[in-house]
Protein backbone atom coordinates (compact mmCIF):
# COMPACT_ATOMS: atom_id res chain seq x y z
CA UNK A 1 0.00 0.00 0.00
CA UNK A 2 1.27 3.49 -0.79
CA UNK A 3 1.32 6.47 1.22
CA UNK A 4 -1.51 8.90 -0.66
CA UNK A 5 -4.07 5.55 -0.90
CA UNK A 6 -6.25 7.77 1.45
CA UNK A 7 -5.54 10.89 -0.92
CA UNK A 8 -6.00 8.92 -4.52
CA UNK A 9 -9.49 10.02 -5.44
CA UNK A 10 -8.97 13.46 -4.58
CA UNK A 11 -6.01 13.23 -6.22
CA UNK A 12 -7.04 11.66 -9.35
CA UNK A 13 -9.97 14.19 -9.48
CA UNK A 14 -7.60 17.29 -9.02
CA UNK A 15 -5.39 15.94 -11.88
CA UNK A 16 -8.36 15.82 -14.40
CA UNK A 17 -9.00 19.12 -13.20
CA UNK A 18 -5.62 19.99 -14.30
CA UNK A 19 -5.81 18.16 -17.61
CA UNK A 20 -8.96 19.91 -18.45
CA UNK A 21 -6.93 23.73 -17.30
CA UNK A 22 -4.58 22.15 -19.97
CA UNK A 23 -6.99 21.43 -22.57
CA UNK A 24 -8.64 24.69 -22.23
CA UNK A 25 -4.84 26.75 -22.53
CA UNK A 26 -3.99 24.51 -25.79
CA UNK A 27 -7.66 25.96 -27.15
CA UNK A 28 -7.06 29.53 -26.42
CA UNK A 29 -3.55 29.43 -27.85
CA UNK A 30 -5.16 28.32 -30.92
CA UNK A 31 -7.87 30.57 -30.62
CA UNK A 32 -5.09 33.70 -30.64
CA UNK A 33 -6.30 34.80 -27.26
CA UNK A 34 -4.83 37.96 -25.49
CA UNK A 35 -1.75 36.77 -23.33
CA UNK A 36 -2.82 38.22 -20.13
CA UNK A 37 -5.66 35.73 -19.96
CA UNK A 38 -3.56 32.91 -21.16
CA UNK A 39 -1.02 33.65 -18.31
CA UNK A 40 -3.77 34.21 -16.01
CA UNK A 41 -4.74 30.17 -16.89
CA UNK A 42 -1.46 28.94 -16.59
CA UNK A 43 -1.00 30.64 -13.06
CA UNK A 44 -4.01 28.54 -11.56
CA UNK A 45 -3.00 25.14 -13.50
CA UNK A 46 0.15 25.83 -11.51
CA UNK A 47 -1.56 26.49 -8.59
CA UNK A 48 -3.71 23.79 -8.82
CA UNK A 49 -0.34 21.60 -9.65
CA UNK A 50 1.52 22.99 -6.37
CA UNK A 51 -1.51 21.91 -4.26
CA UNK A 52 -1.00 18.25 -5.80
CA UNK A 53 2.57 18.02 -4.92
CA UNK A 54 1.61 19.70 -1.03
CA UNK A 55 -0.47 16.86 -0.31
CA UNK A 56 2.09 14.45 -1.89
CA UNK A 57 4.66 15.63 0.19
CA UNK A 58 2.72 15.48 2.92
CA UNK A 59 1.33 11.64 2.40
CA UNK A 60 4.80 10.94 2.05
CA UNK A 61 6.11 12.35 5.25
CA UNK A 62 3.37 10.66 7.09
CA UNK A 63 3.81 7.42 5.56
CA UNK A 64 6.90 6.65 4.21
CA UNK A 65 9.63 9.12 5.78
CA UNK A 66 7.82 8.34 8.79
CA UNK A 67 7.85 4.73 8.56
CA UNK A 68 11.99 4.83 7.67
CA UNK A 69 12.57 6.80 10.65
CA UNK A 70 11.13 4.49 13.05
CA UNK A 71 12.27 1.39 11.19
CA UNK A 72 15.53 2.96 10.95
CA UNK A 73 17.19 6.29 11.40
CA UNK A 74 15.40 7.96 8.50
CA UNK A 75 18.37 10.25 7.46
CA UNK A 76 18.01 8.61 3.88
CA UNK A 77 14.39 9.49 3.68
CA UNK A 78 15.08 13.01 4.70
CA UNK A 79 17.95 13.64 2.15
CA UNK A 80 15.64 12.04 -0.39
CA UNK A 81 12.14 14.73 0.72
CA UNK A 82 14.85 17.95 0.86
CA UNK A 83 15.97 16.88 -2.60
CA UNK A 84 12.38 17.02 -3.45
CA UNK A 85 11.20 19.43 -1.41
CA UNK A 86 14.29 21.48 -3.33
CA UNK A 87 13.33 21.11 -6.26
CA UNK A 88 9.67 22.20 -5.87
CA UNK A 89 10.98 25.77 -4.45
CA UNK A 90 13.57 26.23 -7.34
CA UNK A 91 11.37 24.98 -9.36
CA UNK B 1 -3.00 38.98 -35.19
CA UNK B 2 -1.41 38.38 -31.78
CA UNK B 3 1.79 38.82 -30.32
CA UNK B 4 2.90 35.24 -30.40
CA UNK B 5 2.09 34.01 -33.55
CA UNK B 6 5.40 33.38 -34.44
CA UNK B 7 5.59 31.08 -31.64
CA UNK B 8 2.02 29.10 -31.49
CA UNK B 9 3.56 26.01 -33.33
CA UNK B 10 5.84 25.52 -30.57
CA UNK B 11 3.98 26.60 -27.98
CA UNK B 12 1.34 24.30 -28.94
CA UNK B 13 4.04 21.62 -29.17
CA UNK B 14 4.99 22.25 -25.66
CA UNK B 15 1.08 22.26 -24.36
CA UNK B 16 1.12 18.91 -26.08
CA UNK B 17 3.75 17.60 -24.33
CA UNK B 18 2.55 19.05 -20.90
CA UNK B 19 -0.72 17.15 -21.40
CA UNK B 20 1.53 13.77 -22.13
CA UNK B 21 3.04 14.74 -18.74
CA UNK B 22 -0.17 15.07 -16.87
CA UNK B 23 -1.59 11.66 -18.40
CA UNK B 24 1.58 10.25 -17.45
CA UNK B 25 1.16 11.50 -13.46
CA UNK B 26 -2.69 10.29 -13.14
CA UNK B 27 -1.10 7.13 -14.47
CA UNK B 28 1.84 7.27 -11.26
CA UNK B 29 -0.93 7.80 -8.74
CA UNK B 30 -3.08 5.73 -10.58
CA UNK B 31 -0.49 3.04 -10.14
CA UNK B 32 0.61 3.78 -6.77
CA UNK B 33 4.23 4.95 -7.80
CA UNK B 34 6.39 6.35 -5.08
CA UNK B 35 5.88 9.81 -3.98
CA UNK B 36 9.00 11.24 -4.60
CA UNK B 37 9.15 9.77 -8.40
CA UNK B 38 5.76 11.40 -8.98
CA UNK B 39 6.83 14.73 -7.31
CA UNK B 40 9.82 14.60 -9.36
CA UNK B 41 7.47 14.50 -12.28
CA UNK B 42 5.31 17.20 -11.01
CA UNK B 43 8.29 19.44 -10.58
CA UNK B 44 9.46 18.96 -14.54
CA UNK B 45 5.48 19.57 -15.56
CA UNK B 46 5.79 22.77 -13.63
CA UNK B 47 9.34 23.28 -15.04
CA UNK B 48 7.89 22.65 -18.30
CA UNK B 49 4.72 25.16 -17.95
CA UNK B 50 7.05 28.11 -16.66
CA UNK B 51 8.95 28.18 -19.93
CA UNK B 52 5.60 28.65 -21.63
CA UNK B 53 4.87 31.54 -19.36
CA UNK B 54 7.91 33.40 -19.88
CA UNK B 55 7.43 32.37 -23.79
CA UNK B 56 4.15 34.08 -23.24
CA UNK B 57 5.16 37.18 -21.39
CA UNK B 58 8.33 37.94 -23.73
CA UNK B 59 5.94 37.71 -26.52
CA UNK B 60 3.04 40.09 -24.93
CA UNK B 61 6.24 42.87 -23.97
CA UNK B 62 7.55 42.44 -27.29
CA UNK B 63 3.83 42.78 -28.90
CA UNK B 64 1.25 44.51 -27.10
CA UNK B 65 2.86 46.11 -24.34
CA UNK B 66 5.54 47.78 -27.05
CA UNK B 67 2.69 48.84 -29.19
CA UNK B 68 0.71 50.10 -25.66
CA UNK B 69 4.15 52.11 -25.56
CA UNK B 70 4.55 53.81 -29.26
CA UNK B 71 0.85 54.69 -29.14
CA UNK B 72 0.31 55.66 -25.70
CA UNK B 73 2.01 56.02 -22.57
CA UNK B 74 1.49 52.39 -21.95
CA UNK B 75 0.87 52.87 -18.69
CA UNK B 76 -2.02 50.61 -18.39
CA UNK B 77 0.04 48.42 -20.21
CA UNK B 78 2.38 48.32 -17.98
CA UNK B 79 -0.01 48.04 -14.46
CA UNK B 80 -1.34 44.67 -16.43
CA UNK B 81 2.13 42.93 -17.07
CA UNK B 82 2.96 43.63 -13.10
CA UNK B 83 -0.72 42.02 -12.11
CA UNK B 84 0.89 38.86 -14.04
CA UNK B 85 4.26 38.47 -13.14
CA UNK B 86 3.63 39.12 -9.26
CA UNK B 87 0.81 36.60 -9.95
CA UNK B 88 3.94 33.89 -11.65
CA UNK B 89 6.54 35.00 -9.02
CA UNK B 90 4.01 34.25 -6.25
CA UNK B 91 2.17 31.66 -7.66
CA UNK C 1 18.30 60.39 -13.50
CA UNK C 2 16.99 56.81 -12.88
CA UNK C 3 13.73 54.75 -13.32
CA UNK C 4 13.01 54.26 -9.48
CA UNK C 5 13.97 58.43 -8.62
CA UNK C 6 10.17 58.63 -7.37
CA UNK C 7 10.27 55.34 -5.34
CA UNK C 8 13.42 55.95 -3.56
CA UNK C 9 12.81 56.64 0.07
CA UNK C 10 10.09 53.97 -0.14
CA UNK C 11 12.72 51.54 -0.86
CA UNK C 12 15.37 52.23 1.14
CA UNK C 13 12.91 52.41 4.02
CA UNK C 14 12.09 48.76 2.94
CA UNK C 15 15.20 47.84 2.60
CA UNK C 16 16.17 49.11 6.14
CA UNK C 17 13.21 47.02 7.57
CA UNK C 18 14.66 43.78 5.64
CA UNK C 19 17.97 44.89 7.47
CA UNK C 20 16.24 44.93 10.22
CA UNK C 21 14.76 41.53 9.68
CA UNK C 22 18.15 40.06 8.86
CA UNK C 23 19.43 41.15 12.12
CA UNK C 24 16.32 39.88 14.12
CA UNK C 25 16.88 36.08 12.20
CA UNK C 26 20.74 35.85 13.01
CA UNK C 27 19.45 36.76 16.39
CA UNK C 28 16.66 34.00 16.29
CA UNK C 29 19.39 31.47 15.19
CA UNK C 30 22.03 32.82 17.76
CA UNK C 31 19.51 32.05 21.16
CA UNK C 32 18.95 29.10 19.25
CA UNK C 33 14.70 29.68 18.84
CA UNK C 34 12.61 26.99 17.23
CA UNK C 35 13.53 26.03 13.44
CA UNK C 36 9.87 26.66 12.16
CA UNK C 37 9.41 30.47 14.05
CA UNK C 38 12.61 31.10 12.42
CA UNK C 39 12.03 29.61 8.93
CA UNK C 40 8.48 31.81 8.99
CA UNK C 41 10.44 35.16 9.48
CA UNK C 42 12.72 33.93 6.36
CA UNK C 43 9.32 33.79 4.89
CA UNK C 44 8.63 37.15 5.57
CA UNK C 45 12.05 38.65 4.36
CA UNK C 46 11.42 36.81 0.90
CA UNK C 47 8.31 38.03 0.69
CA UNK C 48 9.04 41.89 1.40
CA UNK C 49 12.45 41.00 -1.06
CA UNK C 50 9.89 40.26 -3.36
CA UNK C 51 8.16 43.77 -2.96
CA UNK C 52 11.29 45.27 -3.76
CA UNK C 53 11.59 43.65 -6.66
CA UNK C 54 8.50 43.90 -8.47
CA UNK C 55 8.78 47.62 -7.25
CA UNK C 56 12.37 48.17 -9.34
CA UNK C 57 10.51 45.72 -11.87
CA UNK C 58 7.67 48.40 -12.64
CA UNK C 59 10.20 51.09 -12.45
CA UNK C 60 12.20 49.65 -15.12
CA UNK C 61 9.66 49.00 -17.64
CA UNK C 62 8.17 51.87 -16.92
CA UNK C 63 11.30 54.01 -17.20
CA UNK C 64 14.25 52.24 -19.38
CA UNK C 65 12.28 49.67 -21.28
CA UNK C 66 9.61 52.34 -22.20
CA UNK C 67 12.28 54.42 -23.32
CA UNK C 68 14.22 51.85 -25.16
CA UNK C 69 10.87 51.13 -26.87
CA UNK C 70 10.47 54.83 -27.46
CA UNK C 71 14.03 55.37 -29.22
CA UNK C 72 14.87 52.13 -30.45
CA UNK C 73 13.17 48.98 -31.24
CA UNK C 74 13.41 48.13 -27.47
CA UNK C 75 13.94 44.40 -28.50
CA UNK C 76 17.52 44.34 -25.97
CA UNK C 77 16.00 45.83 -23.41
CA UNK C 78 13.49 43.53 -23.28
CA UNK C 79 15.34 40.51 -23.67
CA UNK C 80 17.29 41.85 -20.86
CA UNK C 81 14.01 42.17 -18.74
CA UNK C 82 12.94 38.69 -19.34
CA UNK C 83 16.82 37.58 -18.97
CA UNK C 84 15.84 39.30 -14.93
CA UNK C 85 12.18 38.21 -14.76
CA UNK C 86 13.29 34.59 -15.09
CA UNK C 87 16.15 34.86 -12.60
CA UNK C 88 13.13 36.04 -9.75
CA UNK C 89 11.07 33.18 -10.98
CA UNK C 90 13.10 30.18 -10.69
CA UNK C 91 14.78 31.90 -7.53
CA UNK D 1 19.70 22.01 22.30
CA UNK D 2 18.31 22.81 19.30
CA UNK D 3 18.27 20.90 16.09
CA UNK D 4 20.15 23.32 13.91
CA UNK D 5 23.44 23.08 16.87
CA UNK D 6 25.56 21.86 14.29
CA UNK D 7 24.88 23.94 11.63
CA UNK D 8 24.94 26.92 13.45
CA UNK D 9 28.40 28.44 12.46
CA UNK D 10 27.92 27.92 9.23
CA UNK D 11 24.20 29.49 9.06
CA UNK D 12 25.55 32.28 11.33
CA UNK D 13 28.00 32.77 8.27
CA UNK D 14 25.69 32.93 5.75
CA UNK D 15 23.47 35.23 7.22
CA UNK D 16 26.55 37.47 7.87
CA UNK D 17 26.84 37.34 3.78
CA UNK D 18 23.05 37.88 3.45
CA UNK D 19 23.35 41.27 5.72
CA UNK D 20 26.24 42.28 3.97
CA UNK D 21 24.13 41.94 0.57
CA UNK D 22 21.40 43.83 2.00
CA UNK D 23 23.61 47.01 2.88
CA UNK D 24 24.88 46.39 -0.69
CA UNK D 25 21.99 46.82 -2.54
CA UNK D 26 20.85 49.31 -0.33
CA UNK D 27 23.70 51.45 -2.03
CA UNK D 28 23.06 50.37 -5.03
CA UNK D 29 19.62 52.20 -4.59
CA UNK D 30 20.83 55.33 -3.30
CA UNK D 31 23.42 55.64 -5.79
CA UNK D 32 20.65 55.16 -8.28
CA UNK D 33 22.23 52.00 -9.82
CA UNK D 34 21.17 50.42 -12.98
CA UNK D 35 17.39 48.12 -11.89
CA UNK D 36 18.73 45.01 -13.87
CA UNK D 37 21.81 45.17 -11.58
CA UNK D 38 19.85 45.66 -8.23
CA UNK D 39 17.54 42.45 -9.25
CA UNK D 40 20.31 40.34 -9.95
CA UNK D 41 21.91 41.28 -6.59
CA UNK D 42 18.64 41.02 -4.65
CA UNK D 43 18.29 37.10 -6.83
CA UNK D 44 21.34 36.09 -5.47
CA UNK D 45 20.08 37.16 -1.89
CA UNK D 46 16.54 35.62 -2.15
CA UNK D 47 18.55 32.23 -3.84
CA UNK D 48 21.45 32.61 -0.37
CA UNK D 49 17.99 32.99 2.04
CA UNK D 50 16.43 29.83 0.32
CA UNK D 51 19.69 28.40 1.33
CA UNK D 52 19.16 29.00 4.69
CA UNK D 53 15.67 27.95 4.76
CA UNK D 54 16.75 24.62 3.71
CA UNK D 55 19.33 23.88 6.05
CA UNK D 56 16.67 24.96 8.91
CA UNK D 57 14.39 22.78 6.80
CA UNK D 58 16.66 19.86 6.80
CA UNK D 59 17.51 20.23 10.63
CA UNK D 60 14.13 20.65 11.84
CA UNK D 61 13.43 17.19 9.82
CA UNK D 62 15.97 15.25 11.09
CA UNK D 63 15.51 16.78 14.73
CA UNK D 64 12.55 17.84 16.53
CA UNK D 65 10.15 16.25 13.45
CA UNK D 66 12.07 12.63 14.07
CA UNK D 67 11.57 13.42 17.76
CA UNK D 68 7.93 13.75 17.15
CA UNK D 69 7.51 10.75 15.09
CA UNK D 70 9.61 8.22 17.42
CA UNK D 71 8.14 9.55 20.56
CA UNK D 72 4.69 10.35 19.61
CA UNK D 73 2.75 9.49 16.11
CA UNK D 74 4.61 12.76 14.68
CA UNK D 75 1.19 14.05 13.27
CA UNK D 76 1.11 17.74 14.77
CA UNK D 77 4.91 17.93 13.54
CA UNK D 78 4.23 17.03 10.32
CA UNK D 79 1.14 19.58 9.93
CA UNK D 80 3.80 22.29 11.64
CA UNK D 81 6.30 21.49 8.99
CA UNK D 82 3.67 21.38 5.42
CA UNK D 83 2.51 24.74 7.02
CA UNK D 84 6.30 26.28 7.00
CA UNK D 85 6.83 24.14 3.21
CA UNK D 86 3.38 25.30 1.88
CA UNK D 87 4.74 29.64 2.82
CA UNK D 88 8.26 28.78 1.47
CA UNK D 89 6.93 27.64 -1.94
CA UNK D 90 4.35 30.02 -2.52
CA UNK D 91 6.72 33.02 -0.75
Amino acid sequence: MYAYEQHRDSLMARLKRIEGQIKGIMKMVDDGRYCPDILQQISALTGAMDEVSLILLESHLSGCVTDAIQTQNGEASIQEVMHIIRKVVKR
